[in-house]
């Protein structure tokens, strides 16, 4: 593993001090900012997500924040979604596409209020995005960062932790559903979300100077539990089979690819963004698809920044977009993103530094 | 120094394998990529820049290329600048600002023919950005991103180096052309640029296949002047002023505030996205402006993520961008971005993690 220098070009979250106290080793960068990506202990901050709770620094999941008269206008034509039925307090997964279906991000909307939506965003500009859109339509709208940062409460114990903090009512939070609340003074969303497969809540911090602070009160909450430090966990989500934008996904890639079909309306307005585009791939169908790629052999192979082509009957007919050592599976794992004619129970190669590794491929998710 | 983690987000340069042949010790990421920041020995690194020359891996200075009838005019919609005189094979120094006059990036643009540019970006999401402005105004132009990597040659000896492997034409390209040519069969474009003021070169690899070729090519060749690896110097580049898009800047940071007044032309069409904002903040003025800073005494400080208060008499008139510790001036500088009412030569403090470090304001660049 090499380091990583220091530059203002990519900011420390609310919660860096935290995690320097909780003995963070490694970080990622995910918009523009430090994520840590470990403290350690990679088994035991596994087998917490798995088996009891987890505490992460996802403030790298920066909220695009929508606000005025035509928000709610700005929201649909970003979102490849229905939204005419969303609630204030709601949220819902949603596909962001350009002009041409590709997808450009995959956040979560959360309706605040008529007039004021968050899109807690993946790893890209969204920014940018909405500002151009908005300005080149002309809408009454305000594009900006608030100062808002989740803590991620993860795992089957989370909310047992998160009710023992804000209390039961945290039970009867529906899926992406969110509160607006406060703990010990400090405003924060309680939202039924997070990055896992394993249940929990994101605490949507809305005063950055109170990260430590917020940080420790879940840490003390927690200790019942057993709660300790983690991140979003890389074998947990390739065994759950969940997307990573701009990981799994290429300049090309639609919503249909990488099983996000379910979370695109067709039948909503012509003037959302990409909608057009997606009508006729649906029509004409998708030339890739994603399943899973199970790796013969017993032992774990090195983490790389690569994809690595798979190969089918000689013939190159995708590309393997992670691989991870499954603790549970005890194999190695990733996605393939391929032809959609390949099909699970295949045999494959997948060419990773010039050698060809026997694998079969798979349905997602593989647990 | 934390970790950098594995992640297929973070993809790697053609010139990856043969800077890990260098001993690459640390990376920082750029427009989702690697960068390497240093290979072992800060010193030489430097002073190989200031005395000699240095190879340096910069791939993650993408392109985003604009081809079509409408590439000249959205060009133009997109650069603050007035490209009408720019010729074929000219590179131009420009601001890109959204449509409140807010900087977006600060690329290099070049002109490869009447129907195709090239942006040449600091680390935001120009894709994203030019491919919505083009959409949402009906443009007949293709916004991609082309396989080409640049790989930089700096310092006072980096014309003898390219000119022995591309000929003595070379010596006469004037600051910011270009030419395309190729060496052992690699395509590339030679552009006099660099992210220094040492002088040099930028070798656009057009062909990401080749990088490990091409890298050796240049090692080759810059033996008889002592060339080794290096990258974007952070004590160089603010000992002589240049300019850190999202590093020194932030939300709302506009061109006039950091010292990019000269590139902006108020003069061109009102289509060109932020010219109109621009033209207000020239005549109402700015708010912030950028000054050096010359923090008091003679033992470097540890770098950091952070931006750093500066205060004068009492108040908060500011912030250090970057700080870093001169080679040259033996001291530790950086870069203010303070009220219009601070002056070289204030006396200021900045405040560090808790701990106010006496400092003067000074005028830019250092050296």
């Amino acid at each position: 593993m090499f380091g990583i220098t220091a530059s203002s070009r990519l900011r420390p979250s609310p919660f860096y001090e935290a995690t320097l106290a909780e003995g963070v080793t490694a970080f990622t960068t995910y918009n523009h900012m430090l994520m840590p990506t470990g403290f350690g202990q990679p088994q035991a901050e596994y087998w917490r997500l798995i088996n009891g709770v987890s505490q992460w620094d996802v403030a790298v999941e920066r909220q695009v924040q929508l606000q005025g008269p035509d928000a709610a206008k700005l929201a649909q034509i970003l979102c490849t979604r229905d939204l005419s039925q969303c609630a204030v307090g709601q949220g819902k997964y949603v596909a962001l596409c350009n002009h041409d279906g590709v997808l450009i991000n995959d956040p979560i909307l959360l309706k605040l209020d008529d007039d004021r939506y968050w899109l807690s965003i993946a790893d890209s500009n969204i920014w940018f995005w909405a500002r151009a859109i908005a300005a080149e339509r002309g809408l009454r709208v305000t594009v900006s960062e608030p100062d808002v940062s989740p803590l991620a409460v993860q795992g089957p114990q989370a909310e047992n932790v998160v009710a023992s903090i804000f209390g039961d009512w945290v039970r009867g939070l529906k899926y992406f559903w969110f509160r607006n609340t406060e703990i010990a003074g400090i405003p924060v969303a309680v939202a039924r979300s997070g990055w896992s497969k394993q249940g929990g809540f994101e605490l949507y911090l809305m005063d950055g100077s109170k990260g430590t602070q917020l940080w420790n009160i879940v840490r003390e909450a927690g200790k019942p539990w057993g709660i300790g430090p983690g991140n979003p966990n890389a074998c947990e989500r390739i065994e759950t089979g969940l997307l990573s934008y701009g990981g799994d996904t290429d300049g090309s890639t639609n919503p249909f690819e990488v099983r996000m079909g379910k979370y695109v309306d067709l039948d909503i307005p012509d003037d959302v963004i990409g909608i057009q585009a997606l009508r006729r791939i649906r029509r004409e169908g998708v030339q890739r698809q994603q399943l899973g790629v199970l790796i013969d052999g017993d032992q774990p192979l090195e983490p790389g920044f690569h994809w690595h082509a798979i190969h089918h009957r000689g013939a190159k007919v995708g590309d393997l977009t992670n691989c991870v050592w499954s603790y549970r599976l005890q194999r190695n794992i990733g996605f393939g993103l391929v032809a959609i004619d390949c099909a699970a129970g295949d045999r494959v190669e997948v060419h990773r530094h010039g050698q060809p590794l026997p694998a079969s491929l798979c349905a997602l998710p593989f647990l």
